[in-house]
């Protein structure tokens, strides 16, 4: 037994409330070690050492490493002590805070054991309802559908078509994406995820100089809510771009700065290293080193007051359904923790979404984000389908890993995505296979977690790096005559409608170059099978809602198909 | 190589700040594999793909299951990318975000290092300067010295020497302890710890009815302001005894709801199953299932004023140095939070020691606590010192990992301890044996943290569990015709002389039954010499500040030195 390898500790991502009689509970082993048994031993805290009450904790999955096993504990009482026992062949022991004991003194455990000392209501991570019910929709505003043709569109300086430059204005608006909304809606999306719409000089618009206003480009107050009150009339939530790492140098308290230097009352809103910031040589942080966009003093009470001020606003005023948080993971714990309670004050089922690439975990216990946008999600589904070493086998336990980074209720509000305006479209990525797309986008859809399609996907758009992933949204690709859009469309539309890809519990198997991703209802399962070898695979005589590059009954290399069939499991 | 054991985790007690641009990074393999040499791989994030540094990760000590490394790394800039690289033998190769790397693609690095994205000052665990400068000594107040002889003292139905009982009263009080200043002072305390001073029907006062008003036994208003000038004085601090987990049921806003029911306003102040409390059945949350203790419910916004008021209220108005707090592990962190945003406003420099009896990270990253009573320490001590199967090595492993579970600012802060008010006296968990309360003694006041004395130790004070432990402080023992107080007297002024002892850094040696304990500071070492084997082992020819049991330049079995010598160590 490899006992350097165990892992568990109490109040974390291995021991958190879902509700407030719920607790899940992991421990972690060696990968080697996957076929223990592991007992938990548990019980009300203050009679711990005189009764407590043995069940199995069941084995999850593996990743690369290690071994997982996880229950969904009912409490009795909020207190909780517990130790674990392993049991592999003829070696056994206790293991608890205090390390291993071949026999566990239960008279002493106060000392050792494990323990939530008191799920206290206010601590535990409530999940936002819609999330994780359907599909969200990423639009890049100024390249999804122009609607106003009302506006001074002297700025537009590119034809629809044309290939983007960094700089370039093709004129999509608000009014496009409500004139949108049915297709959208036809599409089976759930959420809109917009890029920032406030006032700036750039097309991508992360780059603010007014928080308070919609930039004229893309419309007015009015064609917010016209948007907002078109997406709600569908069941269709909107969340918007929060950009409050950095500024743009144009923000009026920061033109107040370069004019008066230390005499200005907005001075420790930045980080400046000199009397009067300058950008060469450049002597004030910044996002990146980009000096138009001047990072703000988020550790100033005044500048915290003044962007959580705008947090309110626009779900008070507008009633959007949340914020992702652009650059989120440079920004204090501090400043989040404030911002979560302005954000659920102002309406708790409003979501809040980090832009974090890496591990979020510190971001993500309850107090700060829902969520993260899961770019590690993107890159295990990729190297999978584009690396020949990376099998179905090392697919399931690289999403295994992921899921045991992070507890249930952030698994459910991830926004997984496959690709965003930050990054290579993702077909352009596969080297332009749609088939592979196609198949990427049915794991993306059957996984747990609240998928997330960059616009255009549904069309398989292609683009390089930025600007190229921003091209002006073809239209006419769209339609049933397109059997790749009706595939996509198809698979939203389950995704909608189906409470076991919602809900289920998942689960996920790799055998003999087939992968299965199942998820798990009181009595259904919806099944993905892809096959990733290079062989037919046959398929089981049930329902099949679903299917593509399938032959008879037989699912052709590239292939997948969704199966529904009832189930004994609970 | 043993992979799975491996663990690193940014932004956390594995990476952590210390100061705006100092950042500490550990890794932790299985003991195992101590003999690794590890490389730190790291630069700034944005420049990362083409320009790395490379500097080794030193090892700093094993426990019973892992290996640790460590380093204390000055920033260049406030975004660090990191990776591990990890030789031992033949065997090596790269541990990242993303797993274990052969070879590692730093231009697609951006996808897998490690990170600490931004460090935002107002997340940083700023050290309270003054903890970890001398030592603590923890007042029992009933049983530790009347001092006001003109008071009501119709209460006291003890005589001072008699054995205590649960509801026994011994007219202990503040004037007391103020009266006793000088000795504290001369005895090298540099801050003492009360238990509860408040409005209480008991003798410990752990059952608060007026949080507001000092108990007419312990003393006036103006009793506690001579004892704080008097402490501040010379120099000692002095930290209350928050009591916010739960009331006594006398509190008037509790009395209000067993009158009203749910028509009181104080009825959400509490968790009340039922339309009125009842004892029995008990229908309401208490401290354990103690009818006479209602649990606040902290959840509660009104609630949470009003005891935040409280915290401010004594620092405010008595410039109290810090709150200890009781039963801290079963508030919420939410609580907490707010906790210190309130205390750390009035006073920077005051403390907050949470009573956690456990590992206590989730509550020590700089945003709830400080530190926390330090049980785990005390048991360590016991164990080595009672249990033959566990010598020097096994010592310096437990201390190994009390360490590494936490930050540098709260090994700094912790609140080490031998026993309290909550355990037996040491003296009797060690069978009566005082040498060895002394030898556990000069490891407590060695070691990194800030000690506490129990009071009474110094004359080793005898007692069982609660009442017992809580005897009236025998005066005729204190002095310099009493050995074993000297020998405390002198260890307890070193600690408040030696800045080696205070600041230096840690290291543990267990060499053939002698633990050694050494503080290092540049070009000064102190290292305490511990005989835990059964023969006489020799000292060096060093300055000797202090010993016990020293036969010539021989330790004896259970004897002790605090050796001081010159080092080229910086």
């Amino acid at each position: 037994m490899n006992r350097a390898a165990i892992y568990h500790e109490p109040d974390s991502r291995y021991c958190f409330a879902i509700s407030d009689k719920m607790l899940v509970i992991r421990l972690r082993l060696a990968k080697e070690d996957k076929d223990a048994q592991i007992t938990l031993v548990y019980g009300m805290k203050y009679e711990y050492y005189k009764r407590q009450q043995r069940i199995p904790l069941p084995f999850v999955g593996c990743d690369h490493l290690h071994a997982y096993y996880e229950i969904c504990l009912p409490l009795e009482d909020v207190r909780l002590a517990y130790i674990f026992h392993v049991k592999q062949g003829e070696e056994e022991f206790y293991y608890s805070e205090g390390g291993f004991f071949d026999v566990y003194d239960f008279d002493l455990s106060y000392q050792t054991y494990f323990q939530m000392p008191y799920v206290n209501a206010v601590d535990i991570h409530r999940p936002v309802e819609w999330m994780g019910k359907g599909t969200f929709y990423q639009i890049f505003i100024d390249r999804f559908a122009r609607g106003d043709f009302e506006k001074d569109d002297s700025y537009i300086d590119m034809a629809w078509s044309d290939k983007p430059t960094p700089r370039s204005f093709a004129g999509g608006d608000l009014t496009g994406i409500t004139q949108k909304m049915d297709y959208l809606e036809d599409l089976g999306i759930t959420a809109l995820y917009l890029t920032p719409i406030f006032q700036s000089l750039s097309n991508h618009k992360y780059d603010i100089s007014d928080y308070y206003a919609i930039d004229p480009q893309f419309g007015t107050s009015m064609a917010l809510k016209e948007l907002i009150a078109e997406a709600h009339y569908r069941g269709i939530k909107v969340v918007l771009d929060a950009v409050f790492n950095h500024s743009s140098h144009l923000l009026p308290e920061f033109q107040d700065v370069v004019v008066h230097g230390r005499e200005s009352k907005y001075y420790d809103w930045f980080m400046i290293d000199g009397d009067y910031p300058t950008m060469k040589p450049l002597n004030y942080e910044t996002f990146a080193t980009v000096a138009e966009m001047p990072k703000w003093n988020t550790s100033n009470p005044e500048v915290q007051a003044y962007l959580l001020d705008i947090a309110k606003y626009w779900i008070e005023e507008y009633h959007i359904d949340g914020w992702r948080l652009d650059v989120s993971d440079e920004i204090s714990h501090e400043f989040w923790r404030q911002f979560r309670k302005v954000v659920k004050n102002a309406n708790p089922e409003a979501v809040i979404i980090g832009e974090n690439w890496h591990d979020a975990y510190p971001y993500l216990q309850g107090d700060q984000f829902d969520s993260i946008m899961n770019y590690a999600f993107s890159k295990a589904i990729l190297d999978y389908v584009t690396k020949k070493a990376y099998d179905g086998k090392w697919l399931a336990e690289a999403l295994t890993n992921l899921r045991m980074r992070n507890t249930w209720q952030v698994n459910q509000m991830n926004l997984n995505l496959l690709d965003s305006h930050d990054t290579h479209r993702f077909l352009n990525q596969l080297g332009g296979d749609r088939d592979d797309l196609l198949l990427s986008l049915a794991i993306l859809l059957t996984f747990e977690g609240s998928p997330c399609l960059y616009y255009g996907t549904e069309i398989a758009m292609a683009g390089g790096y930025d600007p190229d992933c921003r091209r002006g949204f073809d239209w006419e690709k769209v339609g049933t005559t397109n059997p790749f859009w009706v595939t996509v469309r198809d698979i939203l539309r389950l995704r909608k409608t189906e409470k076991c890809l919602q809900e289920g519990v998942t689960e996920m198997v790799a055998d003999n170059g087939v992968f299965m991703l199942k998820r798990h209802t009181a009595g259904v399962t919806i099944e993905l099978r892809v096959n990733g070898g290079n062989e037919n695979h046959p398929l089981p005589q049930v329902e099949c809602l679903l299917n593509h590059l399938k032959k008879g009954q037989e699912l052709l290399p590239k292939g997948f198909a969704l199966l529904k069939y009832e189930t004994e499991r609970s």
